[in-house]
C-alpha cells in the first residue's frame, strides 16, 4: 500500500474522505461515496472499489450483492487531500443501485428534473423485493 | 429557481451538498466543492458556479480573484440527492489554485503520488504573493 497516497489524504471529523467513481472508458462519472482508511487500503490493495456505508455502518464492496463491481484503473487525490478520483471499470450493467448506469441520471431541462437513458436492470430481481 | 431540484437536494447537517465540477468539452474532473441552498440557488440563477466555502465560511463565487470562472452547462443529482454534478466551461487556463488545470493532478503510480501535467499558470502572478 502506498504510504505516500494515506498520508496525503485529509479525512473529515468522521473520519471519511469522498471517493468519486468515473468510468474510464466513458468518462461518465457514475457515483460518489465516502472511504476511510481501511476501505482505501483494501480498495488500493484488492483492485476493487470498497466503500465506507454510511446508513449501514460497515464496509461496502461495491457489487458485493449485485456481482457489478468496479475494478480500479487509476487512482487521483485532489489539491488537498479531502476528494479522491477513481477511473473505474463498471462490471455490470450499472452503478446505481436504482438501476440506471450513473447515480447522476437526473439532469436538470427547463427547471425540472428528467431521467436520462433506461433502467440497464431490475432492482427487484437483482436484490430481491 | 427550480422548485424541483431545490426539493431533491438532501444537506449535510452543515446545510451542505457536495459539488463536481467536471470538463463539458473533455469530461475530466476538474474540482470538488460545497454547496448551501443560497449559493446552489445562485448558481443556477447565474450560471456561474458558487459555491460556500468552508475555510473562509463566505460565499465563493469560482474565479472572482483569478477570473478563471466556471459556466454551467448542465446540472445533475445523484439518486439520495446528497451530490450534485455540474458539466462546466472551465474560463481562463485552469480550476486548481495551484495552477494546474484539474485539482485532481496527483495520480497513483507504482505507489507513488505523481504530477500529471503541467501548471498552466502561476498562482503568485494570478493571486500575488
Amino acid at each position: 500500500m502506498s504510504r505516500e497516497l494515506l498520508n496525503a489524504v485529509k479525512y473529515d471529523s468522521n473520519g471519511l474522505v469522498s471517493a468519486i467513481a468515473q468510468d474510464a472508458e466513458t468518462g461518465d462519472v457514475l457515483m460518489m461515496a465516502y472511504m476511510n482508511e481501511q476501505t482505501l487500503r483494501q480498495t488500493v490493495e484488492s483492485g476493487i472499489m470498497t466503500y465506507w456505508s454510511r446508513s449501514r455502518a460497515k464496509v461496502w464492496v461495491k457489487g458485493e450483492s449485485s456481482g457489478y463491481t468496479q475494478e480500479v484503473r487509476e487512482v487521483r487525490i485532489d489539491c488537498d487531500g479531502d476528494v479522491l478520483l477513481f477511473k473505474i471499470k463498471q462490471n455490470g450493467p450499472a452503478a446505481c443501485h436504482t438501476g440506471f448506469r450513473s447515480c447522476f441520471h437526473r439532469r436538470l431541462e427547463d427547471g425540472e428534473l428528467v431521467i436520462d437513458g433506461e433502467r440497464a436492470f431490475d432492482p427487484k430481481e437483482v436484490y430481491g423485493a
